[in-house]
């Protein structure tokens, strides 16, 4: 390796390493495939990177990713208002949109409660969720944080926090997936599903 | 995902959407990670991509990725001048060097013949090899290319130009992967280790 070692080559191939799920072969892959590019299309790919980091921002109201003040959801008049999706990052929120089922807004957290971590309440955007709920336009939130130890903990913290306010806090239902097979679920899913189960 | 639409990052995902083994769910990953990178990090990334197309280029000799005019091997004077090792890529001729068992040069062909994707003998490096063999300096081609069906056309077509030049030509071995299993090889790869045995 050595004897080939073309320091801006490497350099990118470092690059595509410190990217989450790529191993130093897929990194070398990415990296040929970048160089062998037509130039026009590389210059693309890099102006994406910094394109990206300008002009998003965080959602005056939400903290969703947005290129305005508002992100599209919170400007449009179309969504309930008084309903707030509360969720860890920007893809949960893509993830219930991809539903169509939702038509309230949204809050994102960027993150979880996480001790183990050292991200505590402070580091997320909780306050600006207290903020949110100062008039009475608010009727429900609905605490969707991912189904782990950090998004329950970060569920019943909010929850707390929300209840002596009187607003009604709930959160999305455990059971099985649908499309799953019951011999394949863990336990606790089953034990949540049954508990959870609902008259026909 | 129509609400949630943030130009910018559509873009981002869109370019790593475009890398070789990388599906969409891959690159809204991606390019999450990218958006929450520091900025300064960010800026590294976008510019070694830049800058592995402006300052790469291919070596004068080998055709090898280099920043110089010739590439570290082709410089180098403890590399054995009359030993050619043909790839087909620079990451064969990487992966080539990493056994450290080989002390002659390279030439990268950039390619193989393949007539069913357009590539013929006039779209690889092959003019510039034959150019190397003007001198007697060289003694042996080691025709190193895919043991696939391209690689072995066009390992066929170059020892064809080859020989009537006097030169000596080879091709790696076939057999056998060492800490294989018998059982798992498949009956071409076996009947050519069978073919190629050696005495003990």
């Amino acid at each position: 390796m050595a004897g080939y070692s073309v320091a801006p080559l490497l350099k990118l191939i470092e690059q595509f390493e410190r990217l989450p799920g790529i191993g130093s072969k897929t990194a070398q892959r990415l990296a040929y495939f970048v160089l062998n590019m037509p130039k026009e299309q590389a210059v693309e790919f890099s102006n994406a990177i910094i394109d990206a980091h300008e002009k998003i921002r965080y959602c005056e109201v939400c903290c969703n990713f947005s290129e305005g003040e508002l992100c599209p959801v919170c400007k449009s008049d179309r969504r309930d208002k008084s309903v707030i999706c509360v969720v860890e990052t920007p893809r949960d929120a893509i993830a219930l949109e991809s539903t169509r089922e939702f038509d309230g807004v949204y809050h994102v957290l960027h993150g979880a409660i996480s001790p183990l971590n050292g991200i505590g309440p402070d580091q997320l955007y909780i306050k600006q969720l207290l903020a949110r709920l100062n008039d009475d336009t608010v009727k429900e939130v609905i605490m969707a944080t991912n189904p782990t130890v950090e998004g329950e903990a970060t569920a019943m913290y909010i929850s707390r926090l929300l209840k002596p306010m009187g607003i009604k806090v709930t959160r999305l239902a455990y059971g099985i997936p649908v499309g799953g097979d019951l011999e394949y679920a863990d336990e606790v899913t089953l034990a949540r599903a049954l508990e959870g189960r609902n008259e026909l």
